[in-house]
């Protein structure tokens, strides 16, 4: 009988380890990756190592704890293992260099649709909560001093305001369809009309006045060399006195340096936050402003969502073993290098 | 040229203070509640004292600080002065004494619609933040913890899960359409079948089996002394293991011992409380629950809502002045004693 090849299961898998054996049954041996450093990592991936016959491999940004991000000298070391494939479990892939995967010919699939409900979620959440002041007001009763510091009058409702959406992808659209309930107006700018947009979401096509229009600004924008800052100084000073911005997609989108300053100033009145440039890190500025919400990069953090993701990167996987071809490819694998 | 009647502001205005003069110019003359005690606020209602001539009073429940709820002793001083008709800025109207005023031929008037939106994004505030652990995520933050005490097998989407709405009005039915986006499963329970209500939001006729049905509890009854502890110990362990309970409606409505005993066993997972029995005090058992979400009082706090309120309040005092009969009375002003 022919030895299967074999996937790795590279950083955390909570949810469905079992039913991976069993959603491989047959197709596949599954691998746990349980090296504590990088050098053993690579080091194990050689012919007579532990890894070797890898050719797809699950991974989780928690991997990174022991053995790194996926950069040119992991990518180097995956390539004579023979390794095709790898499907990561999240919608930001940022950890990986796809780019040099791509010119090496491994695959790079991400979890995209899975992630949306749960990360607009967690984005109408810290909306509600810094145009109301919840969790500052949270904070003031657990201080027990009931509702004191709070102002109704620095507070709105949700509803009538005006939501400006940067990077209408599944999460950003999938938000919009969460606040038109209330409804707020939504507005949107991507580097493309997206098609499912419904007519009530408006493509603003000049940035400027994209940017003019939004009382509260969501960042779904994902992180590429290109999108480091692209909210900057700039960006942030055309948005209303007292606009709101909230960030679920990743810190480094956004200068914080900046958005600081326009705390500082009144230009911004708070800030909706689950991401940061150096997790876990966060700047301590940023707890100075108590109307800000801050979140630790809670997105995707519940058991059906987390679930959900890893069984949609399981059968991305599973799908390539069977069929030599696999969903949810990252854009840059299927542009022109 | 004959005297105009008089209203009075007794309590907040925060926001239509000068718009109230405008409103009732040349129909009635605007004065300030300004006593500091109840005897001193008795004293000028009779002939002769600064409020005398009042036949409207817009009431703020900032107003108690200072004179008390509207009881039996302070109806009995209205009446002679020639009051007739009380128009409250709130939806709930438990500090006055309504059965009385209507005794006494004093009508009362709240303000129903204008509270539903900032209400229902309360309890969808408090419901993403139990289902998700985001208050508790937020305070791991600024005790620089990160997310390490937070466990995703412990959180779940809000989509799929079933609220059951218990007494659908305007706020109940509000929140159906706001968690209608995800969407969740909405079922609810009321005397009587709401004919506003639509097809997908589910009329449970029997009380077990809309307790049984309920992932997370939504309480929006009003206080009376027949919905005290509407929700007792029975009913919450009717509930299934591990649900949520969010109250935005009054504390007295949930009996409170009950609900702190399933918090210590497990039963309920969480509460998302924006209301106490004994408001400001809050009862400090229920911060030692970290998944709790607690705000203070913050339903309609913010000043969009806030001008609504007010605007309709002094609304319904005009039209009564104008044309003898005003909107928005209590239900117990329409059925027979």
């Amino acid at each position: 009988m022919a030895r299967l090849p074999r996937i790795m299961i590279c950083g955390n898998l909570v949810w469905a380890h079992e039913d991976a054996k069993q959603l491989f049954n047959g197709i596949a041996d599954v691998i746990l990756m349980d090296s504590q450093t990088r050098a053993d990592f690579l080091a194990n991936l050689k012919a007579g190592g532990k890894y070797e016959g890898t050719v797809g491999i699950y991974r989780h940004n928690t991997s990174a704890d022991r053995i790194g991000v996926f950069d040119k000298e992991i990518i180097a070391g995956l390539v004579p293992a023979g390794v095709k494939w790898i499907a990561h479990n999240g919608a930001g892939y940022d950890q990986i260099d796809v780019l040099e995967c791509k010119a090496k010919g491994i695959n790079v699939s991400n979890t995209p649709g899975a992630v949306d409900d749960a990360t607009a979620t967690t984005a109408l959440y810290l909306l509600i909560s810094c145009l109301r002041h919840f969790s500052y007001a949270e904070r003031s009763l657990r201080a027990l001093t009931w509702k004191k510091p709070i102002s109704a009058g620095a507070t709105h409702d949700i509803t009538g305001r005006t939501l400006g959406i940067l990077g209408l992808g599944g999460i950003g659209l999938r938000l919009a369809h969460l606040v038109h309930a209330f409804p707020m107006e939504v507005v949107y700018y991507s580097r493309h009309r997206n098609p499912d947009a419904p007519e009530w979401c408006r493509y603003i096509e000049n940035l400027d006045e994209f940017y003019k229009a939004s009382d509260v600004l969501s960042v779904h924008v994902p992180l590429r060399e290109e999108t480091v800052h692209i909210v900057g100084e700039k960006e942030i000073r055309k948005l209303k006195r007292g606009s709101i911005i909230v960030n679920t997609a990743r810190g480094k989108v956004i200068d914080e340096d900046a958005m600081i300053r326009a705390l500082e100033d009144g230009h911004l009145s708070s800030v909706g936050l689950d991401v940061y440039p150096n997790e876990p890190a966060v700047n301590p500025r940023l707890l100075e402003f108590p109307q800000n919400a801050l979140l630790p990069h809670m997105g995707t953090e519940n058991q059906d969502s987390q679930r959900k993701m890893e069984v949609r990167a399981l059968t991305n996987l599973r799908d390539f073993l069977k069929e030599g071809k696999g969903k949810d490819l990252v854009p840059e694998m299927k542009s022109k290098l």
